[in-house]
């Protein structure tokens, strides 16, 4: 269990990867690899670093669909289990995690490439549960549009609960290898779910072990109402996105308050919000590094994507003027309701232009940007981990490799000199990276209540 | 182009890996891991091992549910993209092929995750098409019962349309990373596909770029017609077993009649039957060690496995008598057709009682056993590839890691003494492995096409 008492708490820190960095521009910065994006070893290079900097683990976004304008960055990423598994051999301790939809895979697949993940890595997956937006992922699964946003989240809610059925249909001690009575497994101890819902008719069980840490790490991070709903009932880390303190503690106290109320432990919900950190010796090297990735950008790229987010026609956007004051509710959004609240929000409040919105959206798609020296950065953490704001931190670099390298050469001593993030990996799984316990199957939970009864 | 004339003709050797080997009772050897179907560090030695031996290639069978009976042998195996990638980053020139279902995938997801495989191998990686028999694994998907054999293999069919059109989506050349222009990719060499067909309307691109291969090699190991006629059309390599020489002759005189038919060089699809090697130092050695396996075996689970195959029940099967008379005919099964017909003319021929097929097919599941010293092995190889039955073997070794071990360091010797097999890799990628050529795109072909016309 953690230790609740301030003095003790720890930092979490999860490295979210992506091909040359967050910043849109980034790939074509001098030192970059353009093509950086189906390169394994670069990526496993990443992970690497973040070893070397105890990171608790990295992770990957991801959606079935390939966004349209491939002229603006690198385009088309590797399957993220795949990826997952490349990175987990070349690595010993960091936990890995990715995304995956609930919308456009089956349950028995996904659960059995995730279980998978987890033996591969010792028990260090993790699955980012998301119910992908979008007309454009729907129309390469026989749809012609995505289902509603509520229609989701129910068949999210019931996927994940055919997946931890899976995950559990064996018990842990159900293999015996006993080569003299010549019986390798126990029947009795592998099970059928036989699960009937409204998605989803599943015979089980899984054709694979339960794995190391009993079911792989479940991470969301979505912030609409269902999607906070569906974190306080099953996830056990949250990404998020919140450009002021204020807004982190408030986000902070509702999730944790959601988690208690449905009787779980607010310990075993752990959030991190999304920083992109722009680092410089001096905080004018660092604002100039900002400049440099904001002058690449290229503007005209970058409104037609604002323009589909905020569903307007792209004329209305123009470059120097704020947003039109007339756009849809947030109500009528059925893609990604909390990223589009978010922009909106982040462009009213700074009365920002749209070029101005674009710089500070191609930064890192709406996660706060920090930009300024190793303290002001681990100040900056320390500043929301210490007032209610973190548990710890999704860091989000702007360039890569060189965003993570400063980060870890740089900013992780200092967290570490505060005595505030480990100096050395405790534990082997990525749940005890995070400090959260590991599930006991069902059929034990029901053995152990009989026994008691 | 590989040269047809009989003097350079070479042979091609896929390494057919299985936990604790083919043999089911191959588990209980002393030297066995019990536990090695979910040890990701056995299946990297192995393919290694085989890597060592200048294999073609490494393989798994694989269905998306668990075979009822635990106690046999050990149950649950790792996904195999999961397995493939880590064996992948762990070898530098081995092919690496995995079996997926076209019944129970979607295209998007199984194409993605392929091409990503082959981008993490450089460009090793094959996929075993199958359509997946029986009701067990139907029940995870929602269904009663299987669909039948023949709406299969038309969604088969279907599927590999689909793929191969995600495949070719991007041209070879749509990536530029032109930095200084600020446009990474070529949006006019992404193409949509736009599929719409009796199973799937797929939309596409895929997100993720052309392979190293173009797309994986094509595998089929189904004899069936429909799976025969599959094979023709769209495998680069098949899978077969095949018991005597006589029937692997035909086998392969047909399905070469067959790509030719259809306007492929029958050059460009290689027959690999399958092969257990039980292989010892004396021809007594090796009779002593086949004997050694057979006695671990437990007759009653195999009589009921029998029983299930032979969809008769357990009771009609006498361990010292010979199959009933009476069995269902070929056309009324739905499930695994060729597996059927293979298992009952084996009995037929040979007047096997029940516990002398159950100790042939526990060897390798009704694949042609050959027991013997490694001259003895080399010579049998070299009978079938020399007299029209076999470009090359699929070697199910009957315990593993020994039984790969052996073969790579006795026979493998002798086959390369004999100048019909390779002494080092000649190329990188596994269709080079195999002398196939790499896919042209269909918008390359297209564009030769319009400057030819």
């Amino acid at each position: 269990m953690p230790d609740p008492t301030p003095t003790n708490r720890q930092l979490h820190l999860n490295a979210f990867l992506m091909s040359t960095g967050h910043h849109e521009a980034s790939w074509r910065l001098p030192d970059s690899d353009p093509y950086a994006n189906t390169d394994v070893r670069h990526f496993q290079r990443l992970a690497q670093t973040a070893e070397r900097g105890k990171f608790d683990s990295i992770f990957f976004a991801d959606s079935p669909v390939l966004f349209t304008d491939v002229g603006r960055r690198p385009s088309g990423t590797l399957e993220p289990t795949v990826l997952l598994t490349a990175i987990a051999v070349a690595t010993d301790k960091i936990g890995v995690i990715a995304t995956a939809s609930t919308t456009y895979n089956d349950p028995f697949n996904l659960a059995r490439r995730f279980a998978s993940v987890d033996h591969v890595s010792g028990g260090r997956a993790g699955w980012n549960v998301v119910t992908t937006a979008g007309p454009e992922a729907a129309k390469n699964f026989g749809l012609d549009d995505q289902p509603a946003h509520h229609e989701r989240y129910e068949r999210a809610a019931e996927f994940l609960e055919v997946a931890k059925e899976l995950w559990d249909s064996w018990e842990d001690d159900a293999a015996l290898g006993d080569k003299e009575a010549g019986i390798w497994g126990d029947n009795a101890k592998v099970h059928a779910i036989n699960h009937v819902g409204r998605h989803f008719r599943v015979k089980g069980p899984l054709n694979v072990p339960r794995s190391p840490q009993g079911h792989p790490l479940i991470v969301q991070a979505g912030s609409s109402e269902d999607g906070k709903n569906f974190a306080a009932r099953h996830a056990e880390a949250v990404f998020t996105a919140q450009q002021t303190l204020a807004d982190g503690q408030d986000f902070y106290r509702d999730l944790k308050a959601r988690t208690a109320a449905l009787g779980r432990n607010p310990e075993e919900i752990k959030i991190l919000p999304g920083i992109v950190p722009v680092i410089g010796a001096t905080e004018a090297e660092a604002l100039a590094h900002e400049r440099q990735l904001d002058e690449l950008i290229r503007p005209e790229y970058a409104r037609l994507q604002l323009a589909k987010t905020l569903r307007v026609p792209p004329e209305t956007l123009r470059l120097d003027a704020e947003l039109p004051a007339e756009l849809p509710d947030e109500d009528e959004i059925e893609g990604a309701k909390s990223r589009y609240t978010l922009i909106v929000n982040l462009a009213r409040r700074e009365r920002l232009t749209v070029r101005q919105l674009i710089g500070r959206l191609g930064g890192g798609r709406g996660h706060r940007t920090f930009t300024g020296t190793p303290e002001q950065v681990a100040d900056a953490i320390v500043d929301w981990f210490d007032h209610g704001a973190a548990d710890g931190f999704n860091i989000m670099p702007p360039a890569l490799p060189s965003g993570l390298d400063t980060f870890v050469d740089q900013v992780v001593p200092l967290l570490q000199r505060r005595g505030l993030f480990r100096t050395e990996y405790t534990g082997s799984t990525l749940r005890e990276h995070y400090g959260l316990p590991r599930p006991a199957g069902r059929w034990q939970v029901v053995q152990r209540e009989a026994v008691s009864a």
